[in-house]
């Protein structure tokens, strides 16, 4: 039996075949499917590109009317999981909506009846998610007004997908250049290659589980802090920099105590970062001292990095202008990171349900390097 | 950039290494740590095994009698979760008592405000998986009583961890005999070299996920009908049989038809699953008729196969005889798969500890194999 000993990490280890799109590091560059993600972003609807990664391509004109019908009552909670929100909401002393988000959809699993994807139909497992994608933005933005004091609104089948969020977040129908900004947003950060959330949620559905347990699984690598993509912690950077003329003595201080600046580098891209260079517009376009601020703070950071770390090429990353365009579009902090889980989710879905297609389980293996065994088991 | 193209489904890759165990398949040996895990079953307690699995060596008496008390007291349901037992209970048309789990563990989560295991102390780590194993078959046997129309019982802090789980799941103290055989079941199915839920923990644990999220990572998997290991299944096989007589028709129909026989065949083991040697022992000691009657089967159905498929050695797996175990020991048959997570919540748990030592998330790579992009986005 041959064994393949792989690098740390499974560093750039290819672990299956997709259709669903990729990321050209060195071109700056990403697609779903065979489509520029950005150009997707700047031309089309949210329930456009959410079909293009269900179905594989996008949708006519009557399809996307039948697509829109079909997923906006999909948005409700289900009744029988009402009564866990609050007590979801509530729970600990600090906010955990990602927490959240997963102890609700895994009621929606078992409340939905859920089948495996292993053995079950291509219809069941595509039913299963769009109903996980359309109802998580409706569980996450009740998770946040019940935990601020309010009560959960119900979501309005009028409005887009992008407009719904923002109506159920901020209690407000928005503006159209806002719902807009937001609407790019989400479409852009839909999917990035095999990140590791999407790894996880693959290797979940390989082994069969149901398409909320596979998402369930992909939230708790998109928790941790390696995954990257919070960004919160970006504004929050550029909070405790606070004016343009600090901003290159606090990138040294920074540096020079071995922390990372928030917002800035890329594990893949060497160039400038696509997401970052579409929002930057986007926030341009909204205008205000915040824009301003943060492309003084960008300019400086960047020129300053290059200086401290001339053989990296850092630049600012999508982290740094979503928080930008998110605080514009009146999105509190705490729901910076909430908004994206409403788009990568349906990145996660398209890989499940391409995941479900390959009966092979991912399993590798591990090498023991503990002491020789069997010793004989000391007496108790 | 070089890249490397891996087997399908990661088979016989090496992801990284681990001191918690292995198994030797050619051999029908598994280990925990140095020592034979059968041993360690046969030997010792379900505390000590697990101390062992925590803290990398069997514990000393005084070291035994301290880790029972502190984990006796992490039976109980935070007083803050409790209210959304009811509704998970009773969630959906069918029982899922995994998703039942997942949804609470989440919520434990959430509730006690557990940090990523990147960036916390390995003392936080170890409470936090203390707490999550020490928990879980409560929470398994609450929802269980809840959705059978009784109430949840109170955890006893005066039995063992394996006299409790048949308390809070039967109603009663149980006999000696039957809490022994159980607690040796538990001990030989914590951990099973790097099975795909263990994986899971792994993966979520490497982006710096919380011992919570992790696990229900790793129950997304263990909840996939490809992760095996359910032993219902073996025994509703042998209601189908229903007598010796038929199992060998009943072997040649199933494997006309393309079917799997349950119970029967290993990924890893060549020749006899030392959980299935251990387990039928425990099941002739208990004694009676169901015994008699499996290990009939065994016989015929070992046979059959052999003569089916002389290429393939096909032996009974842990399955067929933990189904009969349980049976004799009064779970009922809904509780076989939540007594197997019970035990492989502590293994999941050392395997999120040993990840969260190495700070190098675990992110493979795709292959785009779709149409060539970009291709200009249609006007829509």
């Amino acid at each position: 039996m041959d064994v393949l000993y792989a690098p740390r990490g499974l560093s750039n280890v290819v672990v299956t075949s997709t259709d669903i799109g990729d990321v050209r590091g060195l071109e700056g560059f990403y697609h779903y499917r065979q489509y520029s993600a950005i150009d997707l972003a700047t031309s089309r609807s949210l329930e456009d590109v959410w079909f293009l990664f269900v179905e594989g391509r996008l949708p006519d004109a009557t399809e996307r009317d039948r697509f829109a019908a079909e997923v906006a009552p999909l948005r409700a909670i289900p009744a029988d999981v009402l009564p866990a929100l609050r007590v979801t909401a509530m729970a600990g002393a600090t906010p955990h909506p990602l927490a959240g988000l997963r102890t609700i959809l895994s009621l929606v699993a078992a409340s939905q009846d859920m089948a495996p994807t292993y053995g079950s139909s291509d219809a069941q497992r595509r039913a299963d998610a769009l109903l996980v994608c359309a109802v998580t933005p409706t569980i996450l933005a009740a998770l946040h007004r019940i935990r601020t004091g309010r009560e959960p609104l119900e979501p309005r089948d009028d409005l887009s997908a992008a407009e719904n969020w923002l109506y159920l977040v901020t209690g407000t129908a928005p503006e159209p250049a806002k719902a807009r900004a937001i609407e790019q947003y989400l479409i852009a950060t839909i999917d990035h290659g095999f990140n590791a959330s999407t790894f996880t949620a693959r290797v979940a559905a390989s082994a069969g589980a149901d398409v909320a347990s596979a998402v369930c699984a992909a939230i708790g690598s998109f928790s941790g802090p390696l995954h990257g993509g919070a960004p919160d912690r970006a504004l929050d950077a550029l909070d405790e920099i606070g004016s343009p003329d600090r901003a290159a003595e606090w990138v040294r201080a920074k540096v020079t105590a071995g922390g990372r600046i928030m917002g800035f580098g890329h594990a893949v891209y060497r160039t400038d970062d696509p997401r970052a260079v579409l929002l930057r517009s986007i926030a341009q376009e909204l205008g205000g001292d915040l824009v301003d601020f943060a492309t003084s703070v960008e300019r400086i950071v960047v020129d300053t990095l290059a200086e401290l770390k001339p053989d990296r090429k850092l630049y600012a990353n999508v982290e740094f202008y979503a928080g930008v365009v998110m605080e514009l579009c009146g999105i509190p902090r705490s729901m910076f990171t909430p908004t994206f889980a409403t788009s990568r989710v349906i990145g996660w879905c398209a890989n499940i349900l391409e995941q479900s297609h390959d009966p092979k389980i991912i399993r590798p293996i591990a090498r023991y390097a503990g002491p020789a065994a069997p010793q004989a088991v000391p007496v108790a």
